[in-house]
């Protein structure tokens, strides 16, 4: 990774968490609650996703201020779902991020609504905690993007398709279409919220769409080499769980060497689509390769 | 009930029902998560929430057709927290309205995410489906308004509470406090919801704020007597639970002859708070002794 790549993730990481952990903090709502949503939030992760919405209005070279409640607003929603897919109904999940799952430690009935308190919370974000310079034309359609991103459309309809294929093979296009939903849709709008906050044209956010896509089928084989290939303790669980549930994955279905191919394929057609964009490249070309490269 | 309040109710749930059904109908989401979510919506109940959103409309003699989409979005979140509380890791309820729960029927999993979905789905009610007479800013404040009704400020953190207070004697002003969110803060919402689209001023807004709050509590207050005296065949489950297990309501806390005068004192502040507003009052005075003398 180079230094200047490291130095905007750890500049931004801690942006981004200061404001997450204190805007939760002073939420005047009951303490038992507010504790299980700040465990959930503050056990760690990449905050890939709102790293990504500020990358893009740094790439336009825009002020990247009103990019931290909507990063923040999409890392709730991320949270959430991770809180509601360990409970015992769902994965039964006992570790994430090598720490005891949110219902371990609260309880079930608290993880649900502190699942439920987080999905909600996180429109707020952008309906009142945006400056002036947001029109609230912006601020209505990123509210509607993040619907169809985290919603049954997107995210919630990738997870009951995933939840549909468990133990049985299913083909490629399947598994592309539930991890397109399940992860990609988050991360795409990460993308696409960050370039409609930096005043992108409308063709540009449809590039970057398609960019985004294609970050989030890397991120997932990525995920699925990790799997395979992992350190437990760097990715915080047990190596091989999808051999041993027996999931589809990439690997599954067109071999390890074949799974990193297509990974390959698609990080080369990302930093193709971002080329051909009128923005400063770098930082997003490095992502890229941090996606395709990181080790969890 | 006058045959001009039977009138409004018949046509306006009519009205709603068939736009909430086509809606979800035609989203492009899993059939099975949409069958989860359209089971337990079409599992009736009174629609006093979207009800309420149109009587507001009506009394400032507005075109009522932006109610629809508005008030059949808190129609969901109603539902996804029936959905949700019925789980048995929260109430572990079997039946509703007289009809198997949302997950004797789909399964756990699939009843999380249904809810999960119905309260994502809301909001794009809002951001995507309202006419251009209504502004920008209207939507964006009506957005927020139901995040701070439906989230931990409001309806989960009620519910979060009312766990909390299960199987223990609470004192009056904590059961006041539970339900005016778990319960008041949707009804709230469809108050002040119907006055912003309506265009109503700051002042009105604030005024029908403490009529529903008031309207909220007497709600309430009519749901513990119903499950003292009230007909199991007419309110769908079984009386006396309250009793069983052992909760706070009025008539624990105030006797039966108690409650009966409360409910009667929050309606009659109500309805004074109406007659001091400069609006079409009848129907409004009529949905107060609705709640007030409601057998269901």
């Amino acid at each position: 990774m180079t230094s200047n790549l490291q130095d905007f993730l750890t500049t931004r990481k801690q942006a981004i968490e200061e404001y997450l952990f204190t805007y939760v903090q002073e939420l005047k709502i009951p303490e038992e609650l507010k504790s299980s949503m700040l465990y959930s939030l503050e056990a760690g992760g990449k905050r890939l996703r709102p790293v990504l919405v500020l990358a893009l209005l740094h790439a336009y070279g825009k002020n990247e201020e009103d990019g931290i409640p909507v990063g923040c607003a999409v890392e709730m929603i991320h949270t959430y779902s991770l809180i509601h897919d360990d409970l015992p109904c769902m994965d039964d999940d006992d570790l994430r991020r090598g720490k005891p799952t949110n219902h371990k430690v609260y309880g079930e009935a608290t993880a649900v609504l502190a699942g439920d308190a987080l999905l909600t919370e996180s429109f707020r974000l952008i309906t009142s905690q945006l400056s002036s310079s947001v029109t609230s034309d912006q601020k209505l359609r990123i509210v509607d993007e993040l619907v169809r991103s985290a919603g049954a459309l997107g995210m919630v309809g990738g997870q009951f398709d995933d939840m549909e294929a468990e133990q049985k093979q299913v083909p490629l296009a399947e598994l592309e279409s539930i991890h397109a939903r399940k992860t990609g849709k988050l991360l795409t709008f990460s993308v696409t919220a960050g370039a409609m906050l930096a005043g992108a044209s409308d063709d540009d956010i449809e590039k970057l769409r398609e960019f985004s896509y294609h970050i989030g089928i890397a991120f997932q084989i990525r995920d699925d080499i990790l799997d395979l290939e992992g350190s437990e303790e760097k990715i915080g669980k047990r190596v091989g769980s999808d051999t041993a549930n027996e999931k589809s994955t990439y690997p599954s279905l067109l071999t390890l060497t074949g799974a990193k191919e297509k990974l390959h394929e698609h990080i080369t057609r990302a930093k193709e689509i971002v080329s051909n964009l009128e923005l400063e490249q770098q930082l997003l070309h490095e992502l890229c390769d941090l996606i395709a490269s990181r080790d969890h």
